[in-house]
């Protein structure tokens, strides 16, 4: 049997989110990300194409440890300026009827009494089709922005834990099912009996009261996680249910994957309750030698400052402190050997200098690149899937649109005609298209659906 | 001269807002608060009508003081449940071109970083049809969902202060109006050096760097505020462009916006640099007779545990402690003589009971309700801005969407045809239309515009 592969677009309101250097492409509109009708013609391709979602990236911080600035992101427009992705959402649910929309907010940051209802107030207003990537924030130039000393990465993770238990409580146990009667005779809009106040005293947060929102179509959004660390997958094996993994190279692909369902499994749920999917961009083209043509016409945008910002930004690294064109030497220091063990991985074939690493992040950053016709990257991609035991994908761009509508144009009806891509969307809610029709709330073994009854 | 006179609509993502019980009456919609088509079809409907704006009040907690208890509130669906108004905006904005929107959010319980950016991001979203209705949050029942305590109310104001400078500083001075070159060529997307981190460290918060967001059309969103102490009208004197008053009745209106306009002149700006605005509501059908009657209609779904809730939401007063049928006695508590001043400001005409205060509040609240034809609606609309000195109204309703209906197909017209109400839209942003086509940004007498260079 072969699986359905789930597409999913990764995105960003913003002009760079991977790639860098091309929004300078004559065919890239990535500098409209601030309007809206960029993003409702957007959704309406990638409904079209099927997709599951479109996953809006965030940061509250911009990057500044290359070159020991913000200076290379500015320019390159490199995730900085970036708008918050909430704002957009209803704009694109009002002109779309399935596409769901997944979208990140920091444990680091957010209060979860107002977040619950930010999301709790977009699942009614899209009828159930909003997930939340679930991140701790690590970047020191967020923190200084509120004021706040960046945390120890297991701390966040603690505090991110019980922040998850605050929102299962606010959206699986404060409201029964039943607590809207909008009863016109009797004049009960609510039930006050089946409302509950939550009473959660922690470590982290007090929160007394119940969640602002009456029950969604999903109450608890679809929970996303990314998280790469032993800690971070730990957090994500527990609470994800749909997981986005860098598996670098198609050979490491299912030594991940693997690893994962069974910390899956460690954590008393099924293997395949958690759907796992792989960032990847695609250049595409009628054929091989053309889609290669317009990969090295890209090239010729990329803007490698831009890809060592964004670099510095995730690693903590700053390549800006080694000569530019001379092989990164193993072992010489620590952040040269973290350097190395991710690009070896990537591809162990070669040597890489900075301006190497620049070159090739400025297309898809560290995530795989597909180049080919559409039945190359179709096969690709069914290659990477079944090798590597994953549930789909999570679509990136080098030039944006152009890159999402070729795929929807051409690799999504050849996905299709091989069986691989559905062609109606199953299930209304973003919860179905993860776990199957009829399934909108969460699983039994989810902890959040443990939290539902606890003390209700 | 006679004034244009601005129309805004006030609601709230919630089925009941200043009217309590007449969710129950056929006519009303008021239950899908939570469907993004009804407020599609809302913003269509108020931009028919030329109105400014629709502005969404908010709560963070519920009214848990009549009774001793959230029942009540709960029961009538009182303010809760109640959505993030936030999220609703890209939908209403993608299916208008002009009609503003004014989004109330607490200088209280929000952090400023992300809250600009969240505007930032609406107002370019919008094209600059974005307002900011600053409140500061007073409720217990709120502060007990943040595990904060409740601050003095002077405090809460100092602590807005610097919020409001904070504000400033991201929107009106960390980026230079020409900062996104958007240069293909020399490939700078952002001059790094129009961008400045603001570097604020005062008592209440540190926000090191700059907005995440480039310049939208207005920069900062149009400043609303609701003040109704003496400390609220000096902050809402300071930092107001539109103001919404209650202004209890006819011949007090004239007091209340002297003083406030005094208080505008004594912080530095112009008596017409704020538009007062006085909420109302209409309850009006094609003779007077018939409006009457339907007032008559409403009244027999009044539910005055609702209204008594909202009372004791923004009072403190519990009149539940009170014999209901009893008129309240001048002076034998403090918390009775309370209710009477606010009570007999409003009709100095009639004793008041509990339940006449309940039932009352039911049809518009404590605000005034004008009853009658189209024509007696706009005669009285217009006494009460000349009369008043003010400069528009904000509409409530009793039922929704009918009476919201019912103005915009007949009042508006009638308006219209005496020359009040303009028939197309002067300007493209919110701003323009309170002071003015050509004025997109705050005033230089604001003090947002003097933080503007302060320190660039």
């Amino acid at each position: 049997m072969t699986k359905r592969i789930g597409l999913n677009a990764f995105n960003m309101t913003a002009a760079g989110h991977q790639s860098s250097g091309m929004w300078r492409h004559p065919l890239s509109e990535a500098h409209r990300y601030k309007e809206l009708d960029y993003w409702l013609e957007l959704a309406k391709t990638l409904e079209r194409g099927r997709f599951d979602a479109v996953f809006l990236a965030d940061v509250l911080g911009p990057y500044d440890v290359y070159g020991g600035s913000v200076d290379a992101a500015l320019r390159d427009g490199m995730q900085i300026p970036a708008n918050d992705p909430f704002q957009y959402v209803s704009a694109m649910a009002s002109v779309t009827e399935r596409l769901g929309f997944a979208l990140t907010a920091s444990a680091t940051f957010e209060h979860p009494y107002p977040l619950a209802r930010r999301f709790s107030t977009l699942d009614h207003l899209t009828k159930g089709r909003v997930g939340w990537n679930v991140v701790t924030s690590y970047l020191p130039s967020a923190s200084r922005n509120f004021g706040t000393t960046p945390m120890a990465h297991d701390d966040r993770y603690e505090m991110a834990e019980e922040f998850m238990t605050v929102m299962y409580k606010l959206w699986e146990q404060s409201w029964d099912d039943e607590a809207v009667e909008l009863d016109r005779e009797r004049g009960v809009f609510v039930n006050p009996a089946k409302v509950h106040p939550i009473r959660h005293h922690g470590r982290f947060f007090d929160v007394d009261g119940f969640n602002m929102s009456e029950p969604s179509p999903q109450r608890s959004p679809v929970i996303f996680q990314a998280g790469a660390s032993s800690r971070g997958r730990r957090f994500a094996a527990e609470h994800g249910e749909g997981l986005f993994v860098n598996v670098l190279n198609s050979k490491l692909s299912r030594v991940i994957t693997d690893d994962i369902r069974t910390q899956v499994e460690a954590a008393g749920r099924k293997r395949d309750d958690v759907k796992i999917f792989t960032i990847l961009t695609a250049v595409i083209a009628d054929s091989d030698a053309e889609a290669e043509r317009l990969y090295a016409e890209y090239q010729e945008y990329a803007s490698p400052q831009g890809a060592m910002a964004l670099f510095g930004g995730f690693s903590g690294i700053d390549l800006g402190q080694f000569d530019q064109d001379s092989p990164l030497a193993a072992g010489e220091t620590n952040a040269i050997q973290t350097v190395l063990d991710l690009f070896t991985k990537l591809d162990p074939s070669r040597q890489w200098t900075p301006a190497d690493i620049g070159n090739h992040m400025s297309i898809g950053g560290v995530e795989p690149v597909l180049v080919g016709s559409p039945e190359t990257v179709a096969d690709e991609i069914e290659r990477w899937i079944d090798e590597g035991d994953l549930d789909g994908i999570n679509l990136s761009y080098a030039v944006t649109p152009h890159d999402i509508n070729a795929f929807v144009d051409t690799v999504v009806p050849e996905l299709q005609k091989r069986g691989r891509v559905w062609k109606e969307y199953e299930g209304k809610t973003l919860r179905e298209y993860i776990s199957g029709p009829g399934n909108s709330r969460l699983s039994p073994t989810h902890p959040g659906a443990q939290v539902a009854r606890a003390e209700g």
